[in-house]
């Protein structure tokens, strides 16, 4: 247990002499990240040269400098000024979310504030991993908001093709950010479509306008 | 028009005597690309904080050192002992190709051979320009093709649903491999989802199973 659950935890024994189950299980604090590291000493040339899909990950933790700029290139902003991004996004929807899941928990990337903010308390990578788990420590999941559009129209499918598309060719951009990201910092990834979406909707707490697109692994390479 | 043209159509027009219309709209010759350069000189972190969409490019050509490498970057063979590409494709289907579109013709890049191979002759971005022209030299436009699945059943939409998806997935990781190399480069370009797909369709001689996903002007910023 961490020590802010556990401090958390502890409070609220004393003021309510019962262990506060339903508190429990939403009790994760946020993160901050670390400012990103502007360089890596990796050439981009050299970054697509070592680009390949791992699928077995040591489970060593990833540290947080290494999570900071993993996210930042993956969906960061990159000009503040304008609060645009690293990744495109069609007509500028910044619909792509990432929800980072490892042995805590499950958090959402806040770019803005750049931090990951809880969704809940509990190992769930096991719905992402299914069965070829790749023994990752933390698994990114993308996904992308289809009520980011003006023109969204809640449960019309044939209104909302276009977006759902758009929404695929967002998240596979963000996926490269990630899979290159890794390539040059000596991380295994890769990016895989499979995964248990009907429980991660419930366990990440998604809209319905939300859909899971790809999920990447995240780990040094064995 | 170029010297190949002339020289086709010269020899052409000796041995038969007739201005061959029919070969002339096929003469354009294939283009070896250049080795692509293993170093650009910017780092990852820098690609990506200069990563942005630029929508009004200068007409300068683009150099053919810098065409090879923004090829190869985009979905070039990385591992040549496996034939493995620098963007990951679903079930290694391989399914993403990028034509290129400039004053000369249409080109489909040629991964293993390292060339351009000729579609056909003519100009042919306004097809891919539309009303908001960006100016640029050349196009690429990504596709990807369903047949490359197994599982493809062609005309039973309900079957290809999860290809279909996947190519737009595969085309938006092919995408970002283009937006970051423009980036380090200092080319510019920007993503579109936009396009004269049935004319682009005849144009590029694609095949029914061929999905047209996005284009790329690409050029250097005004």
């Amino acid at each position: 247990m961490k020590k802010s659950t556990i401090l958390v935890t502890a409070a609220l024994w004393l003021t309510t002499g019962l262990l506060p189950i339903s508190v429990q299980a939403q009790d994760l604090a946020p993160i901050q990240l670390n400012a990103p590291s502007k360089t890596r000493g990796c050439d981009i040339m050299q970054a697509l040269q070592q680009r390949q899909s791992n699928r077995a990950l040591e489970s060593t933790p990833v540290n947080l400098q290494d999570l900071s700029d993993l996210l930042w290139a993956a969906n960061g902003i990159n000009r503040p000024e304008i609060g645009k991004k690293t990744a495109p996004s069609a007509m500028n929807s910044q619909d792509v979310d990432i929800y980072i899941l490892n042995e805590d928990g499950c958090y959402r990337y806040d770019a803005l504030g750049n931090t990951l903010q809880p969704i809940a308390k509990g190992d769930q990578r096991s719905l992402v991993e299914g069965n070829r788990p790749s023994g990752a420590p933390l698994i990114l999941v993308l996904t992308a908001d289809m009520s980011k559009y003006r023109n969204y129209k809640a449960g019309d499918d044939t209104n909302n093709k276009h977006l759902y598309e758009m929404g695929a060719l967002d998240a596979g951009i963000v996926s490269q950010n990630i899979s290159l990201f890794c390539a040059a910092a000596g991380l295994g990834t890769v990016p895989r479509a499979g995964m248990n979406k009907e429980a991660l909707k419930e366990a990440l707490k998604l809209s319905p306008s939300q859909v899971l697109w790809l999920n990447h692994p995240i780990g040094k390479v064995k």
